[in-house]
Order: structure tokens, then C-alpha cells, then sequence
């Protein structure tokens, strides 16, 4: 049989990050009307590298599609001129279990992330938001900016903090405007203006929405610097002992999960849920009830929201089998013999 | 980057059964050594159609490689004229974690699930073994026999029950002299003789090595049918529920695992380790071991012996890994980018 093979290259041609918004949207709906599984994922360590690699995989009732991504992050790759971050992602048809397509699943999985941190703070943050601040200037910002400025054009400001280096979040700022149109062909209106933050407590007091996006094992932001009606997207926490959040903030924030299994296991919730800070029950929703008016997402203008995005494979599946069509139109993609 | 991609035509051309055995009979060796890891499988029911998917994935440190397969079993195709088992294997460098290559992997786990079942018969069977009874004449059988006849030279009868459809045995008898030759080119001794038989209490009488590898729920085998000294290899039971063998037969025998805890968790083990008939300290250890040294197989020609053989990933990445290599040496294998 023949299955189709897209390169990073391909679904770059292909995907459109408002395309890729909508995809991801549909499957938070779909999973709030129990039509999908998310089975259970699979991570190991490999010390001597301080490398990572997991296994997600699910099932997308609805569109008869299941499937799996295989994620490797290789840190000290960077130095030997290698991609860090590398995976594959295979489809299949739910209907008799034949492979339908492999591609690479980094670009995916970066697109995707961007787009449910984007759907976070559209559902969850103020209508009025205009400022937002993205803590973390790594590879992944990138995505988180794209995604949020399509989903929400009200924003002005976008501030970025990087915890560890401050260079980081000068050099991102400065290539942001360049990188936006080259990489992804998107014009920003004028009024955007971004700005580099060293000062987190300070830059937190007049942020509408922030986006968390980095490998912290710690809470960087404390509970006494945030002020009433700010929103989180929290992206960074995706295994097991990460965190970014002071746990003391779910006490009273409204928070939302992208499945609640797995924010319990290893994301945001991981380590406030472990101490007791917060029980399955103190969960409002997953942001797909919320997207389809099943549960109820801000209330007061004074609420902290918090939407927990631990990725699921969901999403890709949905997004690759987008790019697979999407490539078939324009006579895309690599045949092989399977 | 580049992939190789290799088809089931092509695996078939490039992986002969004898190189499998010795490659399985590498990976239990060195996982004995501790130098593999077994990352957890996670399986699906997709219950409206009767199929099952499952995931393995897993760890070579020797090899240097990591992997997961991802395995459809969907029979209500095989009425559509589709196979009814389809799978994919990705294989991974774990030095830096880029992909290598993606592959059928249907053909490779009847290959490697045939040496696995072979090298418990030799292992563990009397080595004057001469009756080897296979139970189950479907689609995997014939891959049992081929390895267990190559590993095992001094067998002389074989014989088939089907439990299901004794038709199916007639079948498989009267085609497998010409199969092992047009599929595998393997050349049998006069010697050898195969014999459908429905009569399984009065088979196993004069069995010596008995594998089952049918998709029973039940005991088909009972413990006051065997006699003393028998061999079994269990191949069937590879998820939740399977089971073949009289669990009582577990009290007296010497039982071996290829992973201890996939054994105890959803294989031949399963129910009478949940039924309280044995504990973990029950299994004498794993083939590995056995065939490292490190722990004792058979004791006295008096032993019955068992091999729960629930399948691992390690397998199929070391076999896919001898077919990569193989087919690069033929010039075989299809060029993708990714």
C-alpha cells in the first residue's frame, strides 16, 4: 500500500497558522462531546544527554483518525548543528487501521502549541486585553506570538521575558516584526509593538494575558505579583515535575485544562494537585467545554484564568491530516511503498 | 534530513529467519545485562469494529537506538480485501535523537514473534525434543514453525490444532512444505512430518515442546492433559485478558518471561497472577537471563516449563535496524525527506 510523506519543508508550504487555530479549535469541541481519546503517553529521560523523547497518541472519533507522535528533545544537539527538536507523527484510518501518512511533527507540534496557547487567552483573558506577555523567548515564543496576535487583533503590546538570559528577549523583540512576514507571511498592523522585559514583577502589573512557555522546574511567577483579571496560558509544563506557576495562584484562579488526566499527571496542575493545593474537583473545565458552552469560562472581569495546555496528540493528528489534504490540492507530499 | 522507508516486498527481500533468531537472541541477552528499556505499551479497542491497536516502544542502549511500533489488528477487513494486521515501526538514533527509518512493521513481528517462540523451545525444551505441537493454525503459525524448526533441527513431528476451526489446521498442514519454501526459501529434511490434529488431550500426550499462539480468552490447555517434561511457548496472550494455558499449570511449572512485568500485567501470567496462583517471585526469570546465565532454565527432564513471550519493542527496532542495514548493503529501500 502507499502512504503519503510530508517533510518540514512541505508543511511549511502548506499550513497556515489561522488554518491550523480553527483545527485545533474543532478538536477541543469534538473532545468536550467525548468523541475522542487521549491515550496515555509515554516519556523516558536519557540522562547522560539530558535529552527527552514521548510518545502521545489518540483517537479522533469524528474524523475516523487515530494515530501517534514520537518527540525527541536533544538539547546538546545545537552544538553539533543539529535540530534539537525532532519527531515524527503517523496517521491512520480509524476505519481499518491502514497508515495513511508520516511527516515530521516539530513544525506541527510548534503550530499547534501556538495556536491552543492563542485559543487560551481568546476564551479565557479579558475581551478588552491589549497587553500581552510571553515568558520564555526560546524556540517556541515564536509560535505563541503568531498564533495569539491572529486569534486576538486587540492586543498591543506584547512584552517578552526570558528567565534565564535577557539577550534572548532583545534579540526575539528585534527580529520578531521580520521573522512574522518571512517565516509565516503575516503583515501586523502597526499599533503591535514588542518589548523586551527584564523586569517580570513590574511588566506583570499591566499584563491582560501571559503566555508561560519555558523548561522551568520552578515557579517564576509569584502569586503577590499578579493582579486581579490576568489570564495564563501555560505551555511549558508538559511532564513531569515542570512547573511555572506558584502553586498559591490556583487557590483562587478559575483554571482549565486542555484533559484533565493530564494536567493532573504532569502538567501546570501536577505539583498543586500533589500538595493538596487542588483537588480534580477545583478543575472549572476543560477549554473545549468551555468552547462549547459546557462549562463556564470567566465570570468577573476580576477573575485569574488559567488554561493548562499540556498537548495532546489530538491536535496533531487533526493538523497533519489538515497538511495532508491541503498538500494533495497542490500535488504535495512524497509517495512511498509501505 | 533524509529517512529510508522500507516496504513489506522490501523487508521480505533483505530478512531471512535464521539472522532474526540470532538478532532476538542478541536483544534478550542484553537486556539481561540491564542495558534496554521497556517503555510501557498502551492498547485500544475500537469496539464497534472488533480491533485493537496497540503501541511498544522502547530502548537499546547497546544499539544506541530507540523506537516505537504502532500495530492495527482490524479482522473485520479481511472480509474488504484489506490486511486485517497492519503496523509501523519508526526507528530512532538515540545518540541525538534524529530519525532513521520507517517500516512495515506486520512482517517484522511475525519474523521476530516466530524466533522468540523458537528460542524459548530451544532453550527451555528437553534437548532430545522431537514432537512440537503448535495450537492455532492462523496467520501466525507458520512463522512459528519456520524459526523453531531452524532453531530446533532435531524435530521431527510437527502438529497442528487449531481450537477454533479444525479445517484450518488441514489447511495449513497440506501447504506448509511449499510455503517455507516459496516464502521463506527454506529447505526441510525429509525427516519432518506435519499432521493436522483435532485431538488436542491425546496430542499433547506425546508432545515435547508445544507453542499456542491463538487469540484465546480462556484456558484452552489443561493441566491434567500435559505430562511431565512438555515445553510451552506462549505466544497468544499479548494484552489484557488473553490467556491460553490451565493457570493451575502455573503452581508446578518453571515459568520465564521476556518482561517480567509486561508478563505479570497482561500476558500468560496475568491471570494467575491475579488470581493469586503465583507472584512475581514465582518466575524464574527472564529468557534473557537464562540465556546469559544468569538464571536456570530447565532442571530435570521432569520440568514442565513455560515461556510467556507478551512481545517487545526491542525486537522489532534491532530487527528493523538488521533489515536497514541489510537493505543498504542491496541498495534497497526508499529515500524520503523529512
Amino acid at each position: 500500500m502507499e502512504i503519503t510523506v510530508l517533510s518540514q519543508a512541505e508543511l511549511k508550504q502548506v499550513l497556515e497558522p489561522d488554518r491550523v487555530i480553527e483545527t485545533v479549535e474543532s478538536v477541543y469541541t469534538q473532545k468536550a462531546s467525548g468523541r475522542t481519546a487521549v491515550w496515555p503517553s509515554v516519556e523516558y529521560h536519557f540522562e547522560e544527554k539530558n535529552a527527552v523523547m514521548d510518545i502521545r497518541s489518540g483517537y479522533l472519533a469524528g474524523d475516523k483518525l487515530h494515530g501517534a507522535k514520537m518527540l525527541n528533545n536533544f538539547p546538546l544537539n545545537v552544538g553539533a548543528g543539529l535540530p534539537a527538536f525532532t519527531g515524527m507523527l503517523l496517521i491512520f484510518d480509524s476505519e481499518n487501521g491502514m497508515p495513511l501518512a508520516l511527516m515530521d511533527a516539530s513544525y506541527i507540534t510548534s503550530l499547534r502549541t501556538g495556536a491552543a496557547a492563542a485559543l487560551g487567552v481568546r476564551t479565557l483573558a479579558r475581551k478588552t486585553s491589549k497587553n500581552l506577555l510571553i515568558v520564555g523567548a526560546g524556540r517556541q515564543a515564536f509560535f505563541m506570538v503568531a498564533a495569539t496576535l491572529l486569534a486576538m487583533p486587540q492586543i498591543e503590546n506584547v512584552r517578552v521575558h526570558d528567565p534565564i538570559n535577557s539577550a534572548n528577549a532583545d534579540e526575539f523583540v528585534s527580529q520578531i516584526r521580520m521573522r512574522l512576514k518571512s517565516e509565516l507571511n503575516l503583515d501586523l498592523p502597526d499599533k503591535v509593538n514588542f518589548t523586551a522585559r527584564p523586569d517580570l514583577q513590574a511588566v506583570l502589573q499591566d499584563s491582560d494575558a501571559v503566555i508561560t512557555v519555558t523548561r522551568a522546574t520552578y515557579p517564576i511567577i509569584k502569586k503577590e505579583w499578579v493582579k486581579p483579571g490576568t489570564h495564563f496560558s501555560c505551555i511549558g509544563a508538559d511532564m513531569l515535575g515542570k512547573e511555572e506557576l506558584d502553586p498559591e495562584l490556583f487557590r483562587t484562579a478559575r483554571a482549565f485544562a486542555d484533559d484533565r488526566k493530564q494536567c493532573l499527571s504532569f502538567g501546570e496542575m501536577e505539583i498543586p494537585f500533589k500538595s493538596g493545593i487542588i483537588s480534580e474537583q477545583s478543575i472549572q473545565g476543560e477549554l473545549g467545554e468551555v468552547l462549547a458552552g459546557t462549562a463556564t469560562g470567566r465570570i468577573s472581569e476580576e477573575d485569574i484564568t488559567i488554561f493548562d495546555a499540556t498537548g495532546l496528540a489530538l491536535l496533531d493528528i487533526a493538523t497533519g491530516k489538515l497538511a495532508l489534504d491541503l498538500a494533495r490540492e497542490k500535488g504535495l507530499g512524497q509517495k512511498v511503498f509501505i
